[in-house]
């Protein structure tokens, strides 16, 4: 796994873009949320991860226990939170007469907090896992924790007191936070309860990842990533509404695009905002697919108007990357996200996002009456010409990406989604894709996000709530709270990371559900 | 080893002596002190604890360094500290997309930056060795750690960041806190450089101490003990003058009698005042001790009015013990402290600090002119003739203690101290100790104390120095910066606790040599 890091970064900051972004931070609404439950996980081949959780009691009978040195406890909350914990600690015994050495470890699924993190060996940082060893000092107390977690589970492991006292847990909370007004929400009633529960599941995993800014997960990366952010924001229109939260974001985009205009894949907003040194060809177009959408669901011109021009910049540098077949170039060492597909060609799948972006890009120029909707037309017909051309093998019936003429999936799903064939033809591609299923497939919700909606796009309903339930509603079996950065139903282990401990399991890219039930009607 | 653990201790709270002692809570001084250079701490087996710490760059070229996953630092602050400790870190190349992952090791000698705490299998808890993992969200930053540390060495080790980035630490420093004055002190020039350094390492010793109450460590226990105060008193009376604060742990200890009205050996002042559920027979009674003491350093009568009932109390029950020879009765279960000594007697060297503190009640009954005092003097003259009688052996000239005769180097001690024989026996029976070496020994630089001021007392002022000298000379030729809870130079890996880690390397009760050196004019 690589990763990009650049020497000569220049960021040219649009101070006016940054304060307009600043005024649009969002207030956090605080809930008290209280464990449910004192739970064992005990070991069982049958579940994800081979660890299931078992309630033993209920969880205030917490207080009436007394933990002493190589105690611990594992408290359930329910369902997924995301905020902060405090825990309210008082002495039995004799006066305390040293410290209390005490471990939590915090996880989203039982496997978090039962092994052990020292054992991590992926290739993201260990910082991720979530775990502390405070040292209290003062008894009885009540200390809330600086750190903001995301999590299910919690376990309480007292590593040492001293032979004179123990200690009992009187009170363990969790200030929740979100920037999502989950009141306002207007809930469904779907006959199908599958699909009911999935919409509910999918409004959690929105909101919880719906701080400051939209996060991508609130355990990993608590960042603001343009693929993300597009996923969210379509999400969000159908459910909370919080469209100053999209305006913010775009506002952070376009304050640190770098000397040639690119917007970055992602930003940090603490403790100033920062552009990462991460490009994606895909990402910076989503830019202005995320404007498109935000517009169209706002009709807010004004914001249209002030972010035209970072819009339109990310499809000008794209169109530079068009051979002289109106091709875009593959190389080894191309950064386009796509998915995290082991040996994924993303020649096609990024042409047809050319494709697609481009085309919502002069939707918006357009509403503008810019000058640049005629080029971009032109682009847009060279680069279907081109893809049918050479990117389409007759024989095979299927797009084919890079010099290999790799047969994936992505390439055929981003190019039904890029219109490239009338409706009839996509149709036939996308039957012919689920009856063949080539070997290069799908790792990510976001690339089943895209299956889905390719298949509704090119009227096959039925086979997408189908790959809906499979998908979706397979996390669901496997006990989702909220959905899944990454999930394989065959490989339930699955990590592009090398390990599923820090796999994020409240993902903004498969929050999707809710949008694709509600926009779609099914 | 045994603890003390009361399952019915009832506490009678005396408020208005808790709310004078609260009137006198001492403001603490603060002090930015920074490191004074990177060492390596390398194997020697010819140091204490076999860890040399040897300077390799000046603290200055600290925020030269870049520091990433599994690189450390150590830093040597020169001199020993009690204090907060504050970093600023800065990242070094891409945004920082991960925590920091920073964990701290604090120690007062090497041997805690370089031997792993996890092999730690002492007695005493764990939770007692100083060291903090901390994740650091946002960078850069400036943390502030917020709890208390006693050391000089730091070692900073990063356990990760990501592979984009690694940071700087750009700044570390102790806000150092006593509440003595250390600006007011008179020094001393003495032409003996071993006996001014002894001085300045007393001092340096005390001071570190000296917090909101008296402590008898700053890294363990953090506390008020009442054989830790006496000394404490003695070398403040000599050097600081602080006497509010001595004046304020008695208050403290008679605040929190037990229903008997007896004072505990130690109290906990933290979240409030609380008397431990501990009880030594030598400890109570120097609560009279330290009364004695200050009033005679302060002449302050309306102190000594108030809590003469409360030491008077410790006497009579201490009295109580005798048996009808008016020996103390001995027992296996008894709680005397005297020594941490291996399989000291305790029968003799209690009786001994009866007949000596009860000595000094009865000059304070005089000032008084308190009626207690003839039936003390009565007491006395009884304890020290069933003394001459029972505990003196003839044929070997020494005092024996308990049913096995056993003759220790404590009995000779206190013996002599308690005044029994006239100036010139006693100076006979501390040659006699000194040649014949019995071999119960003294473990503790408390109990070496009282050796010196035996041999004092005797007219042995040479002796006396020849002792400070080898055993106080010999922790500062062993690396002392402040003067150590324990000190064997025959085994200098000596722990009463299991491990040399969680000994104490700056301990009131060591703190003497200042009030020898200058009470006695050696």
């Amino acid at each position: 796994m690589s990763i990009q890091k650049l020497q000569n970064h220049v960021i040219v900051r649009n101070e006016r873009f940054i304060e307009l972004a600043e005024n649009l931070k969002p207030h956090l609404n605080e809930t008290i949320v209280e464990p449910t439950a004192i739970v064992e996980i005990k070991s069982n081949k049958e579940v994800i991860h081979g660890w299931k959780s078992e309630r033993i009691a209920p969880a205030s009978t917490l207080a009436e226990n007394q933990y002493g040195k190589g105690d611990s406890v594992n408290l359930d909350f329910g369902d997924h939170q995301v905020g902060y914990l405090s825990i309210k600690i008082r002495p039995e015994g004799s006066p305390p007469d040293a410290p209390l050495k005490l471990k939590l470890t915090i996880g989203e699924m039982p496997v978090e907090v039962v092994e052990p993190f020292e054992n991590y060996n992926g290739w993201l940082s260990s910082s991720w896992l979530q775990e502390e060893t405070i040292y209290v000092d003062v008894l009885p107390t009540e200390i809330t924790l600086p750190r903001r977690y995301s999590f299910r589970y919690v376990k309480l492991e007292v590593l040492d007191t001293s032979p004179k006292y123990r200690v009992v847990f009187e009170k363990v909370e969790c200030c929740a936070v979100t920037s999502a007004n989950i009141n306002d929400i207007q809930t469904i009633s779907h006959q199908d309860k599958e699909l009911q529960r999935m919409d509910e599941i999918s409004i959690k995993t929105l909101a919880d990842c719906m701080q400051d800014v939209f996060e991508d997960g609130p355990k990993r990366d608590r960042r603001l990533w343009l693929g993300d952010l597009r996923l969210q924001a379509l999400a969000n229109y159908e459910t909370f509404k919080n469209n100053d939260l999209v305006k913010r974001c775009l506002f952070l985009f376009a304050g640190v695009p770098d000397d040639k205009g690119k917007v970055p894949a992602n930003v940090f907003v603490a403790p100033k905002l920062m552009a990462d040194d991460t490009y994606l060809f895909d990402y910076s177009l989503f830019f202005a697919s995320t404007l498109h959408d935000y517009y169209f669901a706002t009709n807010d011109l004004k914001t249209l108007q002030e972010l035209w021009p970072t819009a339109y910049k990310q499809v000008e540098h794209a169109l530079e990357r068009l051979d002289e077949n109106h091709i875009l170039k593959d190389s080894a060492d191309w950064w386009s996200f796509i998915d995290w597909q082991d040996g994924l060609n993303k020649q096609t799948p990024s042409q047809a996002i050319l494709i697609y972006t481009t085309k919502q890009v002069i939707r918006l120029a357009q509403e503008l009456n810019a000058p640049e909707s005629d080029l971009l037309k032109v682009s847009i017909e060279k680069m279907e010409n081109a893809a049918k051309t050479h990117l389409w093998d007759e024989q095979q019936q299927f797009f084919i990406s890079g010099s290999d003429r790799q047969v994936s999936w992505a390439s055929q799903i981003w190019m039904v989604l890029a219109g490239v064939f009338t409706k009839e033809d996509n149709q036939k591609l996308m039957n012919h894709l689920l009856k063949v299923k080539p070997e290069v497939g799908i790792a990510t919700p976001n690339m089943y996000h895209h299956l889905v909606e390719a298949l509704l796009v090119s009227g096959e309903k039925e086979q997408a709530v189908t790959e809906l339930k499979t998908y979706w509603g397979g996390m669901i079996q496997d006990g989702a709270d909220t959905f899944w950065e990454l999930y394989d139903p065959n490989n339930k282990d699955f990590s592009p990371y090398g390990s599923h401990l820090i796999n994020s399991y409240c993902h903004a890219w498969s929050c999707t559900p809710t949008y694709l039930i509600r926009k779609y009607d099914l």
